[in-house]
């Protein structure tokens, strides 16, 4: 299972300050510990500060890498900001993921050489030139269209990371399931290609989105889900993690659970 | 989804005394708080009392009947004591479960007469004359018979519950992956046919058994699984449930998931 550490997001209240203020020790600081809560990437999103989003993306890029080797995830709406994060995050030496591409034109065509120039993992967030997806039709849609214009403008499979694109079940009751079965379509026609997803946006506009969260982290999970966009630092969504991969087959001997106990996630 | 309470059971510590010296209040009154929970079927197992199995089951199952009139799910190894069961339970008016018939030959003859005598629904437990599983293999094996000769010998699809038999993942660690598969493998092959099991197995010989057998339902009922048995005073694994069937497109509105929310089971 491959995680993204979320937090370091120009969004998040907790966070902004310090991104806004260039507090390098409290950035460090989460980087080391979403590493060492397992992350294995490192997400970066200051996509609201608008008009000088190059200039914190840059900083935020040399600020992590001082303490940290793990590859980036740069995440922004900007091709100018994903180029610059790319070109300084090569330091690391590792392959860094990009979010995201789109099976939309004009976001393909100008994301695509940034990947081929870094040679970069992906993620492919399932929405085109029709807008957002409505339902599973479309998302298969989108998804055949966006993994074989990846497969033939020569990404490898092991490189792709699919977001089915998560949509609140308070706006349609079929929302979840949909990302379900577009995860096992996914699964079973294009094997080798992840699945990624945050987890929040489910959850939107019900109470206790927390425990949502964390269910449908499992529900995804089950369906063949491999990968996550989420918090490392919250106990109890590491501790459903270990527990439904021991659960799933995943971990022989239930090493990995005992270790997450030993370590107190389940306290 | 069908939820068996599995409170009244002589196997129970806090139980075990109330059924021991006849405190009728106390068996009523765990019937009605499962069934106020949301319990469909109440289950009654009095296993460990071997020597007056019968009439301890005759004493619970007029007890439980002053004061629900829910059916119930007889319980028992012995077919003496499930047919003592089941003939007081009629005065119910309602179809009852038989728990639990098995593939064994044996066992197969002396149940199945029971459950078209009484025309109840029966749980068809994953175990056959070479024992208890080991493979998924062994599993749709064994489904197989059981479902082609319930269905020769005259049963309903919609009465038959098939418990593919949990076994505790610390002793091999396919076997939660082994139960979600049997589930997805009886659901593409025999629609209309109900999946059940107990959780609790799962997670024998592990720490925080309780999460796992939480998270155990939410991958069960990703698979497709529509009953349990299973404590419902239990808030947290209710709360649970029903987020899960919110995020698999069961719960339109939300409307249960918001009941559950105002009921405070996620306080």
């Amino acid at each position: 299972m491959l995680i993204v550490g979320e937090l370091i997001n120009s969004s998040r209240k907790a966070v902004a300050p310090a991104i806004e203020g260039r507090d390098a020790n409290q950035i460090k600081d989460l980087a080391i510990k979403q590493v060492e809560a397992g992350a294995s990437y490192i997400d970066v999103n200051c996509g609201t500060f608008v008009i000088e989003e190059v200039e914190t993306m840059e900083w935020l890029v040399r600020t992590i890498q001082e303490v940290c080797d793990v590859p980036l995830c740069i995440d922004s709406p900007s091709e100018e900001t994903l180029a610059a994060g790319l070109a300084l995050a090569q330091a690391n030496g590792k392959k860094q993921m990009v979010n995201s591409i789109t099976a939309e034109t004009h976001r393909y065509q100008a994301i695509f050489p940034l990947v081929q120039q870094y040679n970069t993992k992906i993620v492919a967030l399932c929405m085109d030139d029709q807008g957002l997806p409505e339902t599973y039709q479309d998302r298969v849609r989108i998804v055949d269209n966006l993994v074989s214009n990846l497969i033939k403008d020569g990404i490898a499979a092991d490189d792709i990371y699919l977001d089915p694109l998560v949509k609140p079940i308070s706006t349609g009751h079929t929302f979840g399931k949909d990302v379900l079965d577009t995860v096992s379509y996914i699964r079973a026609n294009y094997p080798g290609v992840h699945t990624i997803c945050g987890l929040s946006n489910v959850s939107f506009g019900l109470p206790n989105r927390k425990i949502l969260n964390r269910i449908f982290m499992i529900e995804t999970a089950t369906a063949g889900m491999d990968s996550y966009i989420l918090n490392p630092l919250d106990k109890e969504i590491m501790g459903q993690l270990y527990g439904a991969q021991a659960l799933l087959g995943m971990d022989p001997s239930c090493v990995n659970y005992l270790k997450a106990h030993r370590r107190g996630l389940y306290e």
